[in-house]
């Protein structure tokens, strides 16, 4: 495997240097997924790929307008950016509607979500501790961890979410890890909600084995239906740690996240993130500041709501006319993604390469969202229902269905080869 | 001394949490200097604390401009940012003027400087690793390579910059340091520069050793007189990574900054920098980029440069006039900062307090830049002569020298107490 990728990639020549690298650089090797990332980049295609909001929808003409207001200000926000007061105001005030009562002592600014997992990462997990995950979960956890070189444990989900009962057979049976980390509302790939009765078992764990869990809410203000449940953070605001995100409900180019954590961990947070880089763009705090004070945001959650349920409704329906009747699906009440199950023995990862060079249509294999085990996933597949236009959806579903019907038929082509 | 402060702060309660912390965080203790920086930032005060560019020269019209035109452009900056190839180039013609030529593969876009550091440490650094780094050297280092808890390898410094017959005395020891921490140009806080001579000798001993050389060229634009010397990785692309940092020369509020590094290793640095925080703001690059299109950031350059000079001028003279004899200080010919040694026996954390409680004034104390051995620099201080215009460097410094007169005529008060 290894060798078929040395002589596949056109490799820069090895430096000296590479010897004098840290333990977990040396031993990090390229991975065909990364090999196929750069394919998604390419111009034309229609792409349910990456978790991206919808580009007609972003609010470029307000985020300008809410900036010359910024740049107008004194004093200028071009300097270093200590934490900007009125923007975790506004935070205070958005976690409300996520049935969170808590104080900007409380709220740690971060540059983006991944910052708040990373500097999570490195405040609660000693190098090769134990850290607990779904066999599925977004990946950003695992490069967050990764140079810490865990023992990653896999906790199994089903259609109702992460298996709280197995993680408590995991704890009742020793396991000790750093933290979980969840996605409860809107999984990422997975698409699925947690019900409130799994939210207050998630939390009876944590203050029984002393768990920290690490709530990545991302998708927390895109709930298209279905009854509403409060964040974790509302049933308990010492064991979880809050990870929030203008990325999806604002843009992802400001690099804006927060946390929501216990004020004593505040200083310790401070440090690490100092280290890493500093503080967050003051320009970026200050611009999206001047656009929350200008109250336009619960309107832009509302269009995207809709637009985005929209979509959501289109997918499903394009998916049920288009796709073969072996395969199978999520139907998300929130977030972006609808995660699909193709028959055993179709591999993902090669149906890409497939798709992106016949039909210019993408996705995102199963495989890259599992810690180990990708073997387990390689009939999966994230479809992103939020960044295509309505009429693209329709389009591309139908040229991947093209695709699945020829491969569910044709077959051996693209099974995963016994060896 | 502990004692005192948990009796001095109001520590927010502990909650059970904190057992769950990783071993560095627990250890990681409140230090009587992070208590003292929030002095720095009381309004009205004069300081010559912080490393800021001058507030009246940030080019906020021409910022907004290039804002304007970016969020005009398509595809908009507000998704997630790829490295913006543009700007890659506008670094690569910068980097010849400081003698480096390079390509554009070379270079890696990162959240400021700060972040460069971090990366570098994570991908060249073990935990409990040996890193060295000079006696008293900028504290952005300590804080990138804390949480790996190294063992900190001190040099010694002298007026012409990092002794590096004692870096090499030490590695014929047997010292094996993960890398060297320098500042060749400008440097913070001793305000030196490295004279060619030891430039060639640090670049041998990196490759006799196998040593990589981490450079901090964040002042490299800002020389001011003096015969203009090359970049270290104007000599040596294989051991030398370069960190540059659009935040002195243009806007720390960008929070921009670069590498410049063997091509092989940046696939390793994406790994890092997606695990951290994703990429770079989109906003960010693409409004820096669009400003460095613009064609303006040579004549900005020349005015810093023409301002500073003359700000660095204004405080070597006010020193020479307002401090007592005893006083010793550097004559910087580059950077943002004077070093100054005042008599031994003066203890500059506490002459802070009394610097702002009295004289409104305010600056570093030398212990800030300490790896350990803080008392050996206790009697030390930093000055920024970029920050405040001319005339309030003027009283600012006459305020100091009156409390030093004082001080050193007075001295038991300030003096160390010998428990």
């Amino acid at each position: 495997m290894t060798d078929d990728i040395a002589t596949l990639t056109d490799a820069p020549p090895r430096p000296a240097i590479e010897h004098a690298l840290a333990g977990w650089a040396r031993a990090s090797a390229p991975s065909e997924l990364r090999e196929i990332l750069p394919l998604l980049a390419r111009p034309g295609l229609l792409s349910f790929a990456l978790g991206m909001p919808a580009a007609d929808l972003l609010p470029a003409e307000a985020y300008l307008r809410a900036t010359r207001r910024a740049l107008e200000a004194d004093p200028l926000p071009m300097q270093y950016g200590v934490p900007f007061e009125p923007l975790k105001r506004h935070i205070v005030g958005m976690m409300a509607e996520r049935g969170v009562h808590c104080r900007e002592e409380q709220i740690f600014l971060t540059t983006g979500a991944q910052q708040g997992m990373s500097l999570l990462a490195r405040l609660l997990l000693d190098e090769g501790g134990q850290v607990a995950v779904e066999a599925t979960v977004y990946d950003g956890i695992h490069g967050a961890v990764k140079p810490l070189r865990p023992e990653v444990l896999t906790v199994p989900s089903d259609e109702g979410g992460i298996r709280v009962d197995a993680l408590e057979a995991m704890l009742e049976g020793g396991a000790r890890p750093a933290f979980v980390y969840l996605i409860p509302e809107g999984h990422n790939p997975l698409g699925v909600s947690l019900g409130m009765e799994r939210r207050l078992r998630l939390v009876e764990l944590a203050r029984r084995f002393h768990l920290p869990l690490v709530e990545d809410d991302a998708y927390g203000f895109l709930r298209y239906d279905g009854e509403r449940v409060p964040a974790l953070r509302a049933l308990d605001e010492d064991w979880v740690l809050y990870v929030g995100s203008f990325s999806k409900i604002l843009a992802p180019g400001l690099r804006v996240g927060w946390l929501v954590v216990p004020e004593a961990l505040v200083p310790t947070l401070s440090i690490l993130k100092h280290g890493s880089d500093l503080d967050v763009t003051s320009v970026a705090q200050r611009c999206l500041s001047s656009y929350l004070d200008s109250g336009e945001l619960p309107a832009h959650l509302e269009r995207l709501r809709t637009a985005y349920r929209s979509r959501r409704d289109v997918m499903l329906d394009a998916l049920e006319r288009h796709f073969p009747r072996a395969v199978r699906w999520t139907a998300p009440a929130g977030g972006m993604f609808v995660w699909v199950s193709l028959p055993d023995g179709v591999d993902t990862v090669r149906l890409l390469r497939r798709a992106v060079a016949t039909e210019q249509v993408a996705f995102v294999p199963g495989a890259a969202f599992c810690a180990h085990d990708a073997g387990d996933y390689a009939h999966c597949m994230r479809l992103c229902f939020t960044s295509l236009p309505i009429d693209k959806i329709e389009e591309g579903v139908a040229r991947l269905g093209r695709l699945l019907t020829d491969e569910v038929r044709v077959g051996p082509l693209t099974l995963v080869s016994p060896d």
